[in-house]
């Protein structure tokens, strides 16, 4: 295992760079698929030796498939904890996965649209990523690594119930389509419950930046699925593709009005953020958060032209705390990495 | 009358652009005489005609001045509401004298060192400021004032209690010597109840930024005695100026304390005000005096250099309400002035 974290922590992530579907409104989306394979027991029921098969077996598997041609594939247990949280960050592994004490690895292409974590909840959770809502693309693109998996690892599959998991919740499609929507002016108009209290087939889970349990930062908010059972896989995507283009017309509204009604209540709130940014010496990860958050805006309705959307993606992602430690060096305390995130984001929105 | 609003309300205080003794911490210092004519009734008390024939003896008395040559004399009847608060903004009346409906009038000298209202709570109030603590100075000029309407003016003056006033609190010498401090560091340390906690002879009393009763804005304290009776002049102020020292010495200690310790966290302050004033499409009057502190206390200790301490002062006063409106033209609702007062401070502090 030689991968380069140095080199990893200093780009954006490849396709948060493209452009998509919906992507003033909708920042990224996501598509996570709960395969086990047959005859193994689930991870928090097998034996190590049974674990470090599944590893095995998955690598194999990984290194056959055209499509993870170019893939990284990295044990957990080879990496330090800041090389794990500096994946978590990027959000290839799940905060959950870095905590377990069994035989994993991770696996991902190396434009990190598609990761592989094997023996996390399920001996293996597929995830696909994408800009905006191109849910579609995604979703082709994760099929045809699922096809691969198939035709090589004997999934357990239940002509009953579908794809077998650890947790009953995942059982069916082992299905989970999330979308990453920034809905500042909802906020602003005070209409932030209603835009997200809506009736899908498939339900409708609303969480926050982190995922479940999270607070929301910089009106981010992850919408998803909540049943995975008695659907097909395209109703499903389908359904939050629905919701989706509802909540997302919801927040174009809300800024038109916002524009026409109190444009310099807007204008002042972006116009602060790059201030801010653009002067403060110390700066914690949730206050960056916040401040992009206004300067997405700004950008998306036209207010600031001499930042670039790109600039602020990549800002997003090596301004967290892991990467910001590998950027300047070593592990350091929370002022420190205030004082260093402070400089980064000084030096890149330098106009 | 024929004075010129426009031309007045577009400068800064004169003499606040001077320097002066401990100008690092005291921003201004003030003194105030309680005067008032023999054998006619305190304002509260005297009729229409015995108060207009106080105006006029007094005007005579400034005209006869050598120190007043160049004063402005103005009827407050004769002057609109703005004009009225735009005088109050500048200090040279209290907001107390323009509820008042009498005949009354201020005099003052044109570099504003000098002001008296006639028929406040007394036939005179004069008063005379000065930048830093350069107290000993103000009262040189006032005393010469006070001596030369002695000469004029039959003053009400008992042998037994000295100069008699309408509020028997200010009677002896009539003297109230305040000085405006700025206390951001003593803030920061947590030490600020301690620091103004003192016992003097002629008492201390604290106040916020404009007054009696008013809020404590931007770390800037107004100190001054209580007593009037049974002091010397000299020593009313002479106590003063010891307990400003004191006051002085904690706050340049805290200062170099927050610089040795907490270097980083000031700057962020300091840098984050900049970053808001030059970038913020609204402002409030009471942010501004919030982030003028910060710069303040940012050209103070070296931690700026590229903005001028006179153009801080100078939009100290002209981002006051009235000014803003005279500035801009005519009477606009807070809104309207929150958006000219960021767009003149964004002009001034074009870096």
């Amino acid at each position: 295992m030689n991968f380069d974290f140095g080199n990893l922590v200093c780009k954006p992530i490849p396709w948060l760079q493209e452009s998509g579907e919906e992507d003033e409104i909708v920042i990224s989306c996501r598509i996570r698929l709960a395969r086990n394979i047959s005859n193994v027991p689930f991870p928090n029921r097998a034996s190590s030796q049974n674990l470090t098969e599944v590893v095995e077996r998955v690598q194999e598997a990984t290194e056959r498939l055209d499509q993870l041609g170019d893939a990284i594939f990295l044990p957990i247990e080879e990496l330090s904890s800041l090389e794990s949280r500096i994946l978590v960050e990027r959000r290839l592994i799940s905060p959950e996965f870095v905590q377990q004490k069994i035989p994993r690895a991770v696996a991902f292409s190396s434009d990190e649209k598609i990761s592989i974590m094997i023996n996390e909840e399920d001996h293996l959770r597929l995830q696909g990523f994408g800009v905006g809502l191109s849910l579609s693309t995604v979703w082709d693109e994760l099929r045809a690594v699922d096809d691969g998996f198939a035709e090589c690892l004997d999934y357990a599959f239940s002509d009953q119930f579908g794809y077998l998991t650890a947790c009953p919740t995942n059982t069916g499609t082992g299905m989970r389509v999330s979308a990453f929507v920034h809905l500042p002016a909802t906020e602003m108009c005070g209409e932030i419950e209603k835009a997200l209290t809506k009736k899908t087939p498939s339900g409708l889970a609303v969480r926050g930046f982190y995922g479940e349990g999270t607070d929301v930062i910089g009106s981010i908010y992850q919408i998803s699925n909540q049943l995975t059972l008695g659907w097909t896989e395209w109703r499903i995507i389908e359904d939050l593709i629905k919701v989706a283009k509802e909540i997302v017309d919801k927040e174009d509204k809300s800024r038109q009005k916002l524009m026409n009604d109190e444009r310099i209540r807007v204008e002042d709130r972006v116009f602060r953020s790059i201030g801010i940014l653009s002067k403060a010496r110390l700066l914690t990860s949730k206050e960056f958060i916040e401040h992009y958050s206004y300067l997405l805006l700004g950008v998306n309705l036209g207010i600031i032209s001499q930042i670039q959307k790109s600039t602020l993606n990549e800002l997003m992602i090596i301004t967290q705390p892991a990467h910001i430690q590998r950027l300047y060096g070593s592990s350091m305390r929370a002022l420190e990495r205030d004082v260093y995130r402070a400089e980064l984001v000084r030096d890149k929105l330098k106009l």
